[in-house]
């Protein structure tokens, strides 16, 4: 009983920074999380997006976000304007809470769910006593979400003033333009097998399952590759490149066994286009 | 009182992966735990294990399990095979679960315990709605591990049909061969000291302690050393190599205060022999 | 009700070492005190400590520890000299408990905080029941620690006989020193932005914010900038170094969007020298 009632309640914290886990930062968040609200469950996403690289951060942010259970609170920290004029915020948008700056980083989330408010984090009181100028995940992100992760909507509209969700900053994300059997778009993740992840929706190619043969074409090089494969373990042998369905929804590149980022010498935003046809 | 029942009956969920921790996938992985039971405590034994080497993750869970509390449910994928024909599994091994692929990942676990019940995970209720073809690790394997610490022995056999643990996937794991004063091994580990860790085990040579002679051959090198150090500081000041007893419970190799893997040129899975003698 | 008994007992363990993340070591780590105090909230600081820096891991400590709850438990783990004649030590300093070897790992806390009580971690019922030569952090300071967090100073007497702070170890650590307006002092961290942290406390340095010009030697190098940043997005465009108040209370040195360890060919324990003036 007790603990069906303890587990029911305990709020899911997630946290996603580009912190790296070298430093003994997300310690420190953490330990200010567990000064407020102690019975949180906190999750790490990651804490290794590429340094300061918002739009690789809003895309792992956006694979993650909706496998996490209502009301989870997220604290995403990627913030190379931290103590500047950027504003920061929190979001209700969807089954979710967001806390973060408002650099772009919650761009999917913008575009996806429905923002039931948004208020930027101006009441000093949800902060801790000091805030610095170079790390506001610790000064204000982190307590501010613990505050939420304990109120939720009871304190909300108490962070600060609302703010016109369509005011907002948004990144240019995805970005999958299809013309004919021609789709042009771009790698938005290299995951740590070395796929490479596009931008490309696998509902926009209803076709690669069925098509005899797409073309990928990168800056330099052309790939020809049969069909679609199910899983990795489908992938040709000799170490070609193949196209597959990756888990997030969209489509991916892979080499089996192998590396395909390094074999192929792509990277992180590299241009890709793929062209369907019947041989 | 009550706290003393919560915590009594918080179940433990280890986690061990090659997913790497720059994805969000191990995120979305306790995420899903998060939301089927909430009260458990997560443990990562490690998400590092080298990609796609199952051998290496084998190793890294048998030197680990027995630390861990009674019931602890084990979630484990290194699964290049995944979506393909290879089997899902949960064991009931010693006093522990194990959930993962069978691809030899739990070839240890099952020379060392008794295996109590092992089942195929077919029935789809205890998987994820939508089960990807390259992610089981998020569809299959961390909501049946969810499951199973709510659940146990009550929901075992629900999991899908019984299989016979002798059709169970080994790998030939360990593999050292005694003869006379010389063991014929290899390196089953390198740990974040360089530290070269082989698959003898110290119960093989209980002359180590006392011997007065030790030679290590390597392809190309030989190196003789004087006895067993019983720890790191023990070692010569020199930047030799020297063996020590790891606390896994086999023989390592160790340079004091330097990286043994790199000052020797030896990585995972380079063979090995010993040879003990009286100078 | 319950659940507010349940969150203000939850004891806070925190984790740092030097063992990385790939080998399994922490999660063992882990699992051992969730067998003896299995409701504690584990915390990781950093298990990425340069392996055996006691200097580099006694900083990031000193950075983090007071933000950490009232009572919490510091399980700190960089120990070249594990299983040789240095001493296991428990320390109630201030408002906190911290476990691990006598080697200067400390040295902040003990010069920052009132120390309460200090004992040698003796008494073997407080450890595991076999004690490796090798992983002191699983068979003795985790066990200690988890007992710790359970009992606090009811059971701190009984890890072992007391022993008088003036006999503990100490690093120089710090050793920032100023003469007139030139302060020497060295390099304490490199963060994960490559942001280069000096042993300057900012209270050292008032007119740092006023000041028209400050430079910045380094061994063979020496840098003109005019004045303090207040944030990173306030730095020059141009690729240039600049200083800034980092978070930990000392002067940092930063290149906007950029990495000024790499840029500057300076690491950790670099001399640096800062000399202000007016133009």
């Amino acid at each position: 009983m007790t603990q069906q009632n303890f587990s029911n309640s305990r709020p899911v914290i997630a946290l996603m920074t580009d912190f790296g886990i070298g430093d003994g930062d997300v310690g420190v968040m953490k330990a200010v999380i567990a000064g407020i609200t102690p019975y949180a469950h906190i999750i790490d996403i990651t804490h290794n997006v590429a340094p300061q690289n918002v739009s690789s951060g809003a895309w792992i942010l956006a694979a993650s976000y909706h496998y996490f259970p209502k009301n989870t609170v997220f604290i995403c920290v990627i913030d190379p304007g931290v103590g500047s004029t950027r504003e920061a915020l929190a979001l209700h948008a969807g089954d979710w809470y967001f806390v973060g700056p408002d650099n772009g980083l919650f761009s999917y989330i913008l575009s996806e769910q429905p923002i039931h408010a948004a208020v930027l984090l101006t009441n000093s009181s949800y902060h801790l006593s000091t805030v610095s100028s170079t790390f506001h995940g610790r000064d204000i992100f982190a307590p501010v979400g613990a505050y939420l992760a304990r109120g939720l909507t009871d304190i909300f509209y108490e962070l600060g003033p609302s703010v016109d969700p369509d005011l907002l900053r948004r990144l240019e994300v995805g970005g999958a333009v299809r013309d004919g059997t021609t789709i042009n778009a771009h790698i938005v993740h290299v995951d740590n097998f070395g796929n490479l992840i596009t931008s490309i929706p696998l509902t926009l190619v209803p076709e690669l399952y069925t098509v005899s043969q797409v073309q990928i074409i990168f800056k330099n090089i052309g790939i020809t590759v049969e069909k679609l494969r199910q899983y990795f373990a489908e992938g040709p042998d000799d170490g070609q490149a193949f196209i597959y369905g990756d888990s997030s929804g969209y489509v991916g590149i892979a080499v089996r066994n192998g590396n395909a980022a390094k074999a192929l010498g792509v990277g992180f935003s590299a241009p890709i286009a793929l062209i369907t046809s019947e041989r």
